[in-house]
């Protein structure tokens, strides 16, 4: 520890130079067990007219089901029905703007995401880009956005990634998977309904979950921390510790796994995620591996850094007993493990994060190609 | 536990019909230690015009020292030192709001509040005031307030209170002790600098952590709590006990009892305070007592109702050596207990959450005048 806090601070004395990032909060939240029916009451006033719709990007889980019946359309609203099967993309992005664009005189009152990671992050892109020029690509990076999104609510469905409340949209582009980071990409209001979870499939509910967990785990032991940011990541894997190991009733454990994504997101202000993000994005780039799962499959193989947190997660997977897929790197060539590493190598400032300004003496493509044949 | 729970579910029921609030949150934050310089760049596109000048409302502990030198004036701008030996009342409001209007041509692009909780609420109250009409005491109770606020930004120089987060200002009115509460009370910016404390005098330093001590307690054993307040509640303890209990660095326990304080303050969305706050709103009241301490001094006599959070306050006073005044009300008249006494029992919301609904079987004047007199 003291090395690692050593370098903590000289990543803070270089932090102070350059200033500490001013960090955007999601302005509006409500949280509570049935508040989704308060959506209508909060979106009224944000109508600009009756020819600016609302667009509700809903997981396509839910066409059909109660929750469809309880949107609160009005006017031209519409219902955008969307597959969570894949990660978002960027060119999903630019075709979902080109339809509002095509289908509506007026540009949107604005954009209700409804579901998890994947809704919430297009959610987040469509509204910035109906305010930009250009295509969604060009915005992956930090800061890039040059005008603020359309007014954009998040309605998450199940708990874990942070998205309700991070300053970013991770989009897959055709060049890179990379996050469009800017102030205008948060939420304008988030709306916490425990209630909405309660229909996810049990895997689902445990590989986002630990999306939240393994974030914290990285986080908590990275070399960019502060106290802001240790706060939050620690009450966020205090929460997962109790939904995923004690025997908590069924709406308990549902309102707590809600908090516990909503503080993780939060603790990623001054905190950077590690090891298992990096190679999760090369499983994603080359497999589509979604985020959740692609976190517990690198994850698992990760104790020589992690030792403790990997103890845990083998607990909370014999407790659930959810079972790994195995062999998903099985048959792939030498080509295609070059791409992984060099997507996960790629990421610099969460190898930095990890394991310090000298990471590179640590880690490389043999390591990385050893980790990636267990999967 | 049964009959608390019990109750707790009848207040959310009742909640659940009239809708859960929806919480204004401040949208952006920096943290980190020597971020106060960072104030200068977080003003600039704030500034309307050359003649909207900034003002800092400042505690007039720093007139002449350090901070002062480094508080970015720019063209008319100005300081106006506050002193904070007295609680924030409303014809201090009205008098500043009055004196900015008669200095100023053009109404002012901002006011930066920069002190503890006296000179943040007056810092969120003046900037109500320059866009509503009437005096400040009109609007003291719940969402009164016609119009948005100018833009105002918190800097907290101690560390407990919670005002740099809250979506109130409690002022001292001619009839009423009593918040100006509603959305547009909260900051639009918060800067938090853990340096700034550094300063501050020991018992201050005590009586205004043992503010979000206190109110953590309450909240936490209290028969309104969610999920959400619960979770900011906790944390916010924990850090309490840390930095209070522990033998932390002088820099760690500023760094974490900033956070607590941030916190404990956030965790107010769906909880209410109890019988420390009732109490010491009476003493306020009638002798003008300060908050901190007016908390410490009745918080001390209710083992009774928290026992768990009195013992620790025990344990935290003689770890710090603090000596609490005595005979406070040992020469007040019967006429001034029962003004105390009517205070205490007006705050109906605090008794109900402490005590559940039948909070009147419990509790009456002759209980409350038993407790004031060992004060």
């Amino acid at each position: 520890m003291g090395q690692a806090n050593k370098l903590k601070n000289q990543i803070l004395m270089k932090d102070r130079k350059l200033g500490y990032r001013n960090f955007p909060m999601v302005p509006r939240v409500v949280y509570g067990r049935g508040s989704f029916d308060q959506l209508a009451d909060i979106l009224l006033p944000k109508r600009r007219n009756s020819d600016a719709p609302m667009i509700f990007l809903v997981d396509d889980f839910f066409e059909g089901k109660e929750l469809q019946g309880r949107i609160p359309l009005l006017f031209n609203d519409q219902i955008i029905f969307v597959s969570a099967d894949e990660e978002p993309k960027t060119d999903q992005v630019d075709a979902l703007v080109a339809q509002l664009r095509e289908t509506f005189d007026e540009p949107p009152s604005g954009i209700i995401g409804i579901g998890g990671g994947t809704l919430l992050d297009l959610a987040k892109a469509v509204a910035i880009m109906l305010n930009n020029t250009g295509k969604a690509e060009r915005y992956q990076g930090w800061d890039l956005v040059e005008k603020p999104a359309v007014y954009h609510v998040g309605v998450p469905t199940i708990s874990g990634t942070g998205a309700e409340v991070s300053r970013t949209t991770v989009l897959l582009g055709p060049e890179k998977k990379l996050g469009i980071n800017s102030d205008y990409t948060v939420f304008d209001q988030v709306v916490l309904d425990p209630e909405l979870v309660a229909t996810v499939p049990k895997d689902q509910w445990f590989y986002t979950g630990m999306d939240c967990f393994i974030h914290c785990v990285e986080s908590l032991n990275g070399t960019y921390l502060n106290a802001f940011s240790q706060s939050y990541g620690d009450t966020a894997l205090t929460l997962c510790k109790e939904v995923f190991l004690k025997d908590l009733s069924e709406e308990e454990a549902q309102d707590k796994l809600m908090m516990a994504s909503w503080h993780g997101g939060m603790s990623i202000a001054y905190s950077q995620v590690g090891i298992a993000h990096a190679l999760s994005y090369g499983l994603s780039y080359l497999l589509g591996v979604k985020h959740g799962i692609g976190n517990c499959l690198v994850f698992q193989h990760l104790e020589e850094f992690y030792p403790e947190g990997v103890q845990m997660f083998n607990q909370m997977l014999k407790k659930h007993q959810i079972k790994l897929p195995k062999g998903v790197c099985a048959n792939l060539s030498k080509e295609d493990f070059n791409t992984m590493i060099t997507v996960a190598l790629g990421m610099e400032a969460l190898w930095e994060n990890a394991l310090g300004r000298d990471w590179k003496k640590v880690i490389g493509p043999k390591k990385l190609r050893s980790i990636y044949e267990k999967i």
